[in-house]
């Protein structure tokens, strides 16, 4: 592998990059990205090599696909028709469902590879990207049998490489429990800042108050809308239906604060403790 | 001042013992606690020196009270009326209104100053008392004017020595206020782990999915239900009103998403982003 060429060299496309460069320093990396700061920024700070264009996909041995999943959707088909019939191509979205949907006719579908690597910050641009942030993080595998097993073995080469697990499901199921574990979570914490911002409106100083336990309850809300809106948008049903039983679950909780029923507030609390146990070992 | 007595020596209590005994070592710290377990650990441990019961109490110049706030309440009277003319006591509950009245007429209010000081993980017991837990942290003090000078002279000296910042609020706005920043950032975090828990029932394996923006978001689910059921019962209106609003939020985006309406979603994402620079310093 001599080529890489990253489309989207945020966070995540330029995490991935520095991982590869640093264990393989004399692969050439490629950028391609709309935006000409990020481009500026990923040359600047060696993120990669050179910057490029659609147009010289055909050099490629690996592209890597780390936009926004709506993006993904509407340029996947159209990389795939510019990349030559020996390259690798990883996408890298939060949604699988219309991202595989969108290219599952693709005369290339056996060089593309669906894939999530669960792994990231609140923050976003090349400026964020970190060495070593996949290591020991989860990385779902998508339809894997509709990849040519060659560019399959390329892949998890890659991966290793990185550090990371590796879990196979099909497109629908990753798109069901990751809106609860990942999904939702984004969406709580939105409102959870949105209702503490709405009342400082009113009564001044409310952040002075705030502590650590606020700051991590929220800290997701610092995360990008661009890049949030188009996963809501391509998840809308299970989204959906988390947000329901999160709904429900807090109303219930209200209704027993309101019937001054403090047993059952207890209890709520007590069962849901054992997530200590189930959290271990997440970072 | 020679003689310390920490009624509840877990988290807080334990902390803040750690810290007076790092900065002045002559002390004598003794711990009252009803956990024989948490006594015998907070001895080996060496955060207290000695064991002690409320029949000793007249022989401290300072008396901590950490206990769960219903605890404090019906406790704290009882406490003012052992200690000595010349002792300051201290609560560090997470609501101050209810314990504020339940010294409002007490013969000692004078020997009482109320605080909150805002720190603290989402675990507790001797066990997770942090040195430093308090540095450059925000401790709210309440109805500093009914407290004797000289005795909320004492107390500065010992909140300036752990590095904390002060702040003065009279109960009820300590109250509304918490409740939005600290309140309900921990019911989000319990209701967000019950509704994964729920889910996990039918489909195995979500957690193995789960990365650090939901272990972050979930982190005060593991907080002691014996130690929030009393908060939210003695703040109830406060706790509710919050509850009412982020139901509110949550349901208006849901109902934006079910609209199809992504352009409301982004917007309200983008006007909460801002939490950025309003969280800036807090860790």
């Amino acid at each position: 592998m001599k080529n890489i060429y990253i489309i989207g060299v945020g966070l995540i496309g330029g995490s991935i990059a520095k991982d590869i460069k640093k264990l393989n320093p004399d692969i050439m990396i490629y950028g391609v990205d709309k935006n000409k700061i990020h481009l500026k920024d990923a040359l600047s700070l060696k993120i990669i090599d050179k910057t490029a264009t659609f147009e010289d996909l055909h050099k490629a041995d690996l592209v890597i696909v780390s936009i926004p999943v709506d993006a993904t959707e509407i340029l996947l088909p159209e990389i795939l028709d510019k990349v030559s019939e020996e390259t690798l191509v990883i996408d890298s979205g939060s949604t699988k469902a219309s991202i595989c949907k969108a290219v599952e006719n693709h005369p290339k579908r056996r060089n593309f590879l669906a894939t999530h690597p669960i792994a990231g910050t609140e923050f976003s641009g090349p400026k964020a990207a970190l060495e070593g942030l996949f290591k020991g993080k989860t990385n779902i595998i998508c339809e894997v049998e509709k990849t040519a097993f060659k560019l399959q073995e390329r892949a998890l080469t890659i991966f290793k490489i990185m550090g990371m697990n590796m879990r196979y499901m099909n497109p629908d199921a990753h798109d069901k429990h990751i809106a609860y574990v990942s999904h939702l979570s984004h969406i709580s914490a939105f409102m959870l800042g949105k209702t503490v911002i709405e009342k400082e409106k009113n009564e001044r100083d409310i952040f002075d108050l705030a502590g650590s336990g606020f700051a991590s309850t929220v800290r997701l809300a610092k995360s990008s809308p661009h890049m949030w809106t188009p996963i809501f948008k391509q998840n809308k049903t299970n989204v959906i239906e988390t947000l329901n039983e999160y709904i429900n679950n807090l109303t219930k909780f209200k209704e027993f604060m309101e019937a001054d029923n403090f047993e059952d507030i207890f209890n709520e609390m007590e069962s849901t403790n054992h997530i200590k146990d189930i959290l271990k070992g997440i970072q």
